[in-house]
Formats: C-alpha cells, sequence, structure tokens
C-alpha cells in the first residue's frame, strides 16, 4: 500500500463524508466503510475509461447499496467522468442537482443503474454478466474477444438479505457466470442493530451452495488483500465469485464506527473534524483535496484511456477480418432497428379464426427474433404456458451462451431485475414473461425499469377470470390498474391479433419505457373494427354509432371489447346508437392531443360504460360521475372461465342493461 | 410398510388423479410424488383431530404447492374433515364448490392457509411456527405445555427458487424455530424442463447455511425413512428441520411419471387406468375406495381425538392452577378486544402540535400494547424510522420468544407473509412495517392478506415526496392506487393525529380484512375539523361550506388536507363558497350507505378538485369529467421535502388557481 494509495482512499471517505455533512441528510457508513475496496478495484482492477463512459466493453460496476451513492459520487468526481465538480457534491441531495440520494441512471455521468431498493443491483448486475455471455458468444472470434468485461457489483448486508439476491445467485450460479464478481461489504450492521437479530446465517455457505467461488478478505483497509482476491475472482473461469469484505461501517470516525447510527445520517460537523484528525487528513476545508491525489487519479484515468484505444484498435482490425459480423454489432446496436416493421405486410398479417392473444404474442416473437437479432428473452419456468418460446434458437446455459431462451426458474422478481440489467448493458432487446397475477412480484423492479425509462417488454399471460380453474390466487383483478398507475410504464392488454401485434410493435419500438403485454389465455375473435393506428394511438372508436354525437360510447378493453360490440348490436334493434371505443393502452392513449381525445370520446356524452373483466378502480376519469361500469368487484374464483365471466356479469345482456341504466 | 399404509397411500393417489380427471383440469403431478410422505405426516406424525379443525394445539401443516390441492382434498375427505366427500371431490374447480383449483383458507375445513403464489406458503408456515414459539413462551408453564405443536411446511423444486423461501428460512434459521420442519418435494422437475436449466444449487448446503439440520430420504415411497426423518427432526431441540424427500412427480403412472407434463394437466383417461393398473388398484370405478382404507383412516382419526382429549383434560387442569393465565389466554384470544378503545378517552388524546403521522403511529402501537396483550410485530429494519418499536416488550429472538418486537431483516416480502401466518395461527394480533414505497415487495403477500381476510396491519411511513432528499426510489406516488385497487384491503392516509388514531382503532378492530395506515415522515399540524366518527366512515365533510350547496368540493387525504382547508380560506376571501372533504379512506367510505355518500359529495356539485400529492389515477370517480386535479404526474426528485411540494405543485395558490379553473 503505496502513501498515495491510503491518501486516495482517504479522499475518497473526507468527499463523502463532506457531501453527506453538506447536504445534513444522507448515509456516510456505507462510503467510509467502502472506501478501500471502491478505491483498489477502480483504481487497479476494473478496465473503465472516464473520458468515455459509454464505451462498450467498459467492466460495469453496480452499487447495489445505492444509499452509499456519496462513495459513487467521490469516485466520479476524483477520476474525473464528465467534469462531475466538488460544486456537484455540495449540491447532494438538492433541487435538480446531478448528485441526487440515490444513483440514478441518466442523469449522472457513469452511473450504470439506478440503485436504492435494496437487492436490486445485485440482479440487475447478474442480467448485465448475462448479456456479457451472451454477446461475446455471439461476437467473439478467435483472438478477437471484442465483448470481454467483468462486471462488479457492490452491496452490504441488506443486499444479501433480500431474497431477490437469493434468487439473482442461485440462477448466476447455474449458469456459471463467472465474469460476475459480487464484492460484499459485510460490516455486521443493520438499521435496527447487530445483524445477528436477523440475520445469523453464514453468507458465503450460501454462495457456496449456488456454485459460486467464495474469498473472504478479513481487513476491509488491506488494499493488497483486496486486490489479490479481485485477481482470484477474475482467475476463476467457471464460477462467479463472492468476495466478503469485512469492514467496519462509518470507518475513520471515532464516534460512529461500527455503530448503526454511521448508516443513515450526517456524522456532525464535529465528527467529520474527528474523522480528518483520525485519518490524518491535511486540509480542513471541506471538499479540498491534494493536487497528488488528483494526480493519481489522473494518471489512472489516463491509463484506462488506453485501454479502451487498444480495445477500438482491436476491434477496428474485427470489422476488417469480419465485416459480415461488424453489420451484425450495428444491427444489434441500432435501437430503431424494428421501426420498418410498421411497413412489412407480413409482420401484420394473421389468420382470421380466434386465438388467445398469448399464441398471437407467441406468433410475433416468432417473427421478430428474425427481424431483432438482439432480441433475447424467457420466462419465469412459464414458457410452454406464457407462448415466449423463441423456436430454433437455442438455450441460454452454462454451456450455450449464444442460446437466445432464457431460463429464469421460479423467479419473477430477479427476472425483472436481469431483464433490466440485459436493457442497461446494452446491444439487446430483452422481454421477460410470466402469469399475470404474478406481476405482483415484478413490481419493485418494473418500477425500477419505469425509473430508468428502459424499454424492456414483460409479456404478462393469463388475464383476468379467463384464468379460470386455477381460481382467484392465479386471478388477476387489480393488477391493471397497478401497471397503469405507475408512471412511464405502458400497459397493453390487447383484443385480437391486429392489437396484439401493435402492442409488439410499441414495445419493439420504444427507446425509453417498459411496455406490459397483457394477454388471454382463453380465445378471442378477430374484430372486423380493429386497426393498428389506434392501436398505436392506445385507443380507438372500434365501432362508431350512426349518428354523429352517439346515444351511448361503451369503452372496453381485451376480451371485453367483443362483448361491447355484442351490446352495441342489440342496442341498435332498440333503437339505441352507441359508440364502441377500444382503449387497448389508457398510457398511450393519455399522451395523444386533447383534440384526439375528445375526437373518441366527446365529452358532451356522458352516458359511458367502462367494460372491463377487471376491478374498475382508475375508469373513473373516462366513465364520469354519470356512466356505469361492467367490471369486477372484488376477487375472482375457480371454475371453467365461460361460467365465471357469467357469474361476474360479463354478458351482453348486463352490458345493455348498464348502457340502459345511464341513457 | 403394513399393506394398509400402501393400500391408504395409494388411495390418496387415485383419488386425487380421479378429481383431476373429472375436472379435467389441474395438477395430478405432486400428489402422486408426495402422496407417501403426505400420508406418513398426517397418519402417524402429525397431531390433528379432523373432528376440530379449530383446535388451538394442532400441528399445522401448510401445501406450500398450492397447486397440488388435490392431494390435500383428498387426505381431508379420507381423514373425514368436516364430510368433505368424493362428491365435493368430484366438484373440484367448479363454480362453488368445497374443492376449489388452489386451497383458499375458510373456504374449506381443514385448510390452514391460501396457497398458489410459490414460495407463499413457506413464509407462512415460518409466521405460524414464530406464533407457536411466542405463545408457548408466554403461557407455558413447568408440567403445562400447553402451547406445544409442529409446524410442517410441504413444496416443492418452485417454491425454493422464489426469493421468499430464502429471506423466511434465514430468519427461521436466525431464530432456531426448531418445531419447524420443511418437507421439501425434490422431484427435479419444473414446467419448462429438468430443474438443471436454472436451479442447481445444493439446497441442503444452502439451507444449513441459514442455520437448519438437513435430512435426505433418498426414496420418497419409503414410509418407514420418511417416518425416521420426521422424528429426527422434532429430535433437533434447537434447530429447524428440512427434509429433502427424493420423488418423482407423476408417481405410478408410466406414461406421465418424471415429465414436465404431469405437473399441470390432467393425466387422461388411458393413463388413470395404467395408473389404476401399475398400482394394483382393486377398483374401477373412479373415487371409489374399499372400506378397510377408509377404516385405517378412521381408526387414525379417533386417535387423534383422544390426543386433543388429553390436551383438554391438561389445558383445564392449567386454568384451575393457573386462573390469571386462563384469564390472559382468552384475552389472546378475544378478536374483539380492542373495541372498548372507542371510549376511552385516553387512547383518543394526544398533543395539539404539528407531529409526522409515522410518530403519532409510534404513539398509539405503545398504547396498544398495552390494551392488547396479544399485540406483536415489527418492522423490516426499519424500526427506528417506522417507529413500530414496542417500548419495554422485548425482541422476539432465539434467547426470548416472549420479545414482542420482532425483526424482520430486510425482507419485505417475507414479512408480509409472517405477517399472514401469525394471523393464521391464532392468538395474537400482528403488525408489519417498512417505507411506503416498499409496500411493493409485499404486494404478492398482501393480495393473500386480503384473499384470507386476516386482520393484519401494515405500517407504511415515509409517503409520498415528504420523503424527500432520498429521492424518487424512494418516495412512493403509485402505490395508493395500488392499495385502493386491491379488492378487501384497506389503506388508510391519515391527516393528522385523530385520523391517525381512528385508522389504528380500525385496524385493530377489524375481522375480516388487513389495513394499511399510510404516514408521514414529516411533521403536520393537527386540524380543529377532524374527527373519529368521519375518520371511520373513511371520509367526511372537515370544513363545510356556508351555503347549503357549495360552489366547490376540494377533496384531500394525508399532508394535503391542510392545503385544502387553506385554499378554502383564500377562495372564501374572493366570495367563493367551498367544502373540503377529507378522505382518509376511500375503501372504507365505498363502504358506507350512498345516502352518506351523498351528503359529503352532493352529485349535483361538479367543480371537484382532488388534492394527493400521488398519481391522480384512481380519483377519476369523484372528480368527474368536469373537476381537477393537484397531483402528482410522475415520479419524484431528491431535494428537501418543502422544495419538492413547491416544484410538484402543492401550494394554496395552486389549489385555488385549480378551484377557480373548474368554476
Amino acid at each position: 500500500m503505496s502513501n498515495i494509495d491510503i491518501k486516495s482512499v482517504n479522499a475518497i471517505r473526507i468527499l463523502s463524508a463532506d457531501t453527506v455533512q453538506k447536504a445534513n441528510s444522507g448515509h456516510p457508513g456505507l462510503p467510509l466503510g467502502s472506501a478501500a475496496m471502491a478505491y483498489e478495484l477502480w483504481a487497479k482492477h476494473m478496465n473503465h475509461n472516464p473520458a468515455n463512459p459509454k464505451w462498450e466493453n467498459r467492466d460495469r460496476f453496480v452499487l447495489s447499496g445505492g444509499h452509499g451513492s456519496a462513495l459513487l459520487y467521490s469516485l466520479l468526481h476524483l477520476f474525473g467522468y464528465g467534469n462531475l465538480s466538488v460544486e456537484d457534491l455540495a449540491q447532494f441531495r438538492q433541487l435538480d442537482s446531478l448528485t441526487p440520494g440515490h444513483p440514478e441512471y441518466k442523469h449522472t455521468v457513469g452511473i450504470e443503474a439506478t440503485t436504492g431498493p435494496l437487492g436490486a443491483g445485485m440482479a440487475m448486475a447478474v442480467g448485465m454478466a448475462m448479456a456479457e455471455a451472451h454477446l461475446a458468444a455471439k461476437f467473439n472470434k478467435d483472438n478477437y474477444p471484442i465483448v470481454d468485461h467483468y462486471t462488479f457489483v457492490l452491496g452490504g448486508d441488506g443486499c444479501m438479505m433480500e431474497g431477490i439476491s437469493s434468487e439473482a445467485f442461485s440462477l448466476a450460479g447455474t449458469l456459471g457466470l463467472n465474469k460476475l464478481i459480487v464484492l460484499y461489504d459485510s460490516n455486521k450492521i443493520s438499521i435496527e442493530g447487530d445483524t445477528d437479530i436477523a440475520f445469523r446465517e453464514n453468507v458465503e455457505k450460501r454462495f457456496e451452495a449456488f456454485g459460486f467461488q467464495t474469498l473472504v478478505v478479513e481487513d476491509g483497509n488491506d488494499l493488497i488483500a483486496i486486490g489479490k482476491a479481485i485477481e482470484e475472482a477474475k482467475a476463476d473461469k467457471t464460477r462467479p465469485t463472492l468476495i466478503t469484505v469485512k469492514t467496519k461501517i462509518g470507518h475513520g470516525c471515532p464516534a460512529k464506527e461500527g455503530k448503526a447510527s454511521a448508516h443513515g445520517e450526517p456524522l456532525g460537523a464535529d465528527n467529520v473534524k474527528a474523522l480528518r484528525e483520525n485519518l490524518a487528513w491535511e486540509s480542513h476545508e471541506p471538499f479540498e483535496v491534494a493536487e497528488d491525489v488528483y494526480d493519481n487519479f489522473k494518471a489512472i484515468a489516463k491509463k484506462n484511456a488506453d485501454v479502451e484505444a487498444e480495445w477500438a484498435q482491436l476491434f477496428a482490425d474485427y470489422a476488417k477480418a469480419f465485416p459480415e459480423m461488424k453489420e451484425l454489432w450495428d444491427q444489434y446496436h441500432n435501437e430503431n432497428i424494428a421501426k420498418d416493421l410498421i411497413q412489412k405486410e407480413e409482420f401484420w398479417a394473421f389468420d382470421n379464426k380466434p386465438e388467445a392473444t398469448r399464441n398471437l404474442s407467441g406468433m410475433v416473437i416468432n417473427r421478430l427474433k428474425d427481424y431483432i437479432p438482439g432480441f433475447i428473452g424467457g420466462s419465469a419456468d412459464l414458457a410452454p404456458s406464457t407462448k415466449t418460446y423463441m423456436n430454433g434458437e437455442g438455450d441460454f446455459s452454462v454451456d450455450d451462451y449464444a442460446g437466445r431462451n432464457l431460463h429464469f426458474g421460479v423467479r419473477e422478481l430477479a427476472m425483472a431485475a436481469i431483464g433490466n440489467g440485459l436493457a442497461l448493458h446494452g446491444g439487446l432487446r430483452a422481454y421477460v414473461s410470466t402469469f399475470f397475477v404474478f406481476s405482483d412480484y415484478v413490481k419493485p423492479m418494473a418500477r425500477l425499469s419505469a425509473l430508468m425509462g428502459l424499454p424492456l417488454t414483460y409479456v404478462l399471460t393469463h388475464d383476468s377470470i379467463g384464468v379460470g380453474e386455477d381460481g382467484p390466487t392465479h386471478e388477476p383483478i387489480e393488477q391493471l390498474a397497478m401497471l397503469r398507475a405507475m408512471p412511464n410504464f405502458v400497459a397493453y392488454r390487447p383484443a385480437d391479433a391486429t392489437e396484439t401485434i401493435a402492442a409488439w410493435y410499441h414495445a419493439v419500438t420504444s427507446l425509453d419505457h417498459p411496455t406490459a403485454l397483457v394477454l388471454t389465455r382463453q380465445n378471442l375473435p378477430q374484430l372486423a373494427g380493429s386497426n393498428k393506428e389506434g392501436t398505436l394511438k392506445g385507443g380507438y372508436v372500434i365501432e362508431d354509432s350512426i349518428k354523429e354525437v352517439p346515444d351511448a360510447i361503451i369503452l372496453a378493453t381485451g376480451s371485453e371489447v367483443e362483448l361491447g360490440i355484442n351490446a352495441k348490436a342489440e342496442l341498435a334493434k332498440e333503437g339505441i346508437d352507441v359508440r364502441v371505443v377500444s382503449l387497448p393502452s389508457i398510457d398511450v392513449f393519455e399522451q395523444q392531443s386533447a383534440e384526439y381525445k375528445e375526437s373518441v370520446l366527446p365529452k358532451a356524452v356522458r352516458a359511458r360504460v367502462a367494460v372491463e373483466a377487471a376491478i374498475d378502480f382508475g375508469w373513473g376519469n373516462y366513465v364520469g360521475l354519470d356512466g356505469a361500469y361492467v367490471t369486477m368487484k372484488g376477487f375472482g374464483a375457480s371454475a371453467p372461465a365461460d361460467q365465471l365471466f357469467k357469474k361476474f356479469g360479463f354478458t351482453t345482456e348486463n352490458v345493455v342493461k348498464a348502457v340502459k341504466s345511464v341513457l
């Protein structure tokens, strides 16, 4: 350990402590405890170029314990990422600053993932490592390892307690993701006190059970031991590695070290002073770092720029030697590759016969696989039911990372986070899948998809009471409302083949948000009035009234659009002139112009009936105070689906009645 | 293995196969594979009395793999639970039958928990075992072990893959819950095929890491080995036990055994025939079981009735010896114990000063602990922040099961399931707690609380953008909509002390549904117009207009009620006469009579403005087509809370503007 290394580690500590102190809010404990391992990793073992944070072959680093963001900001500042300044650090947790409370992807340069919900970063890192393995298998040629990087993730006891990390790491072990390296900041302290109150397990043994190499660094300040462990981790060519680094939370601050109080509140001015003295830090001014420390980081950054330059040369040679691979590479990295499908007739073709939308989705997936080479995905052990298997594309496994079909096991939450990781890595367009009711399990990670604006697709089948015999535990009733309520998340509930294909088109052309496709188990008819343009606008008139101003409007989605159309026909016999509006995506419809919305749902028409086999929560802004609902009022039941639709009132007769009740 | 034992095991298999075949829907694989272990357990090792399924000291059995419900129904029928008949089995998965697709608590006699979402049963069983340990610590006296039973849970590979089971079992190991016995139906088959595609971990080693005793039964049909393992499990007085039982999915059915296709579809008539032949089953008629088999089950049931009778005698002696304990026992088992609090002035008292509702909740919890002896709860490592600690009541730990403060660790999902288990066990009224944004993690288990109608309380603090500096990952925006959308789930978002106390009163007096309390981090003023009666109705006029028919209505909840009141005052200066309605619980308000609702929100008044620092999704049915919203339009941000409220438009000025816009 050279003097400059120690000074550099302490620079991270001091900057982090000052950052939190200035904000008078934040988490100093993790940065102080983890500064040494972070420095050793970033300075000596990680390929990254501060001058080009988007270098495709950089090593990825995820701070799973996102509350320790000050650590990350200190590192990014010292390494010169995007000229993140000490002024930025001093604006920590302030309105519109570059240094928000938790690291935010796309917001601050060099942040690989938004983290905060514990465990999430762990699972996203697994997704990144899977992306690397897949792209390496697809692209690398002898002597041309153009995809060849590690994924590092750092987290603490909380990340280890969360079930998502067990899910993700069990899969990582199964898949032998040897370029995944987990740094476990083990400080034995949680918010409620010593981890012994709730967490006495042998973490290393658990990871061995998962198939990891496990290494332990007894002293979290021993840079040499940390470096040795990282190199041992890299040297294992068959297993991912867990490096347990024993640290003290709040290291260096005499009054706080090893205490729960170091975790989530500023040290206090006196303690920051004591920290400076204890670390023999030269300067007394906040945010002041000696030139030799900056020089050290600059020199490292320079060396790393050279590493990227070498890679760029390798890639240029590769492009020359394998021009067809270079072309493929560009296709993988072209986010707009699917746009042209809007004109391809064969993409929009379907048989005019009743079909479950999950089957239609399966058909589309097997078209998309040919149009989008970087299309990859799978299900949480339900592919035969969710129809998400890409035929002939192989299975992603330890024996074949080139397989495009992912098998997540029964692990919905980790699946969604891994999907985020695949999307974050770049070069791929991913989808994940489970039963719609189990979107409950994926919610925390779907929220991160939305927050980060990742174009991940969620294929959620077995919609509503159409599930039938499996009963209420398997019948999604309130899940649609949940997805619609989430900002920057688009949910589609298509009514037939055209709407299903259009929903997929929306999903694979989106750039800044996730999309869920909510699909039926049961067959639905092909509707004469459905069209892609309307579907891509989220809602449209699928069967219009004769009069310009209809007597009433029926609003429906998915399996209930047919019901609306049938009711319209019945009402016509009695001289009641109804418009039927299909609203496959309320989220997308809401984004349309006021004029378009008024053209579909004229404000003057107050006789409105919403028909949807889901809870009515959220329909009020279309139905108003004068309309009616044919919707679910509670949980479903176990019985054949057709009987359930009747039992819960989803009949033409009942829709007719509802319309009449509001005329 | 006696002949009658083998015949009895096969009776379970045949009945289960017939049940699924008759329904032409369901999961025969688990019942066929697990019949032997289930029989051995229920017949020889479990204390349960079919004549009294609610016997307090019965051993609990949870089928975590709920899709194998036919196994459970066969057992319940054969043991004579509630006269569940073969006709009931023949109505499997049919409308309104006693035998729905997945086991449903309260619906079918002898079902200890609703299961289906994988892993849930595992974690609920941990909760039951914790309840047993706590009640035993509270009640047992030397020579009077009146609380002394085991909790058994059976599940397969899917349950083991789900993160929730790692969360729950890591805690179970930490707590040394030695009366928890897990039967792992290990058949190496998942829906997508061999479990090797996604699950190669060493499960036993993982459980050893958690602190379990682990035992392996190599042949899942070896009743003697299974029995021996169960007794070894019982003999371990310090650790919970995992018994891995190696089985073949679909055992006994030549064409299906060991195949994924045995899992989730009927065997087919031919294969059921082949099963009969293969098992040398005497009868060819569906659902026909020989008398000697019934006699065997009857004899076992009789023996078990004697076991309960012995316990009843022990309990009677205990009641005599310790009358004060008998009184306490009755208090623990009195679900209505908190009802009288409505009249106790000291329960409703508070200081008239600004206070965060989380702090007020903490005050109430520390009152309730004295009124409700069976009150127990805790948080997912956030008690100092969520204010859920009961002072002086000790910590539930391996050293002291009498402690009433639970430490779940950073494991939100398992926490909610454990809360369900505590409620299912009986004798306790439980609460669980985390940050509101992490209600996302608890959602799948909160849904089970609602489905089962369990009166569990969720204390969810750090509401909305009031979280401030922690930023969007920690700011719940869409979570309120999510909870409100869930059937049979009550969410309260109180505005001050009176509303907070009333919300707690609702929670601890509820009998058939869970309640969430959504609480602020920041201080709120005490409102002059708030009252408990209105709060208990879910919504009420907190500040009325002068005129009988107001010019406009402001609807608000929680921290925004104050804003509505301030806006009303401003508008009054301009001669605009506004009513302010506080809606702490939309769920409860919806249950009120049409008359009451009309009295609060007269339909004639269309100038309505909803004010809530959450996404507006779900407000439309009150705001209608003519109203306006002062609500969140997307995710929050990282900054001091007061700045965020301004940034996102939560100002008196803005509410005034919104009201004027709809006049």
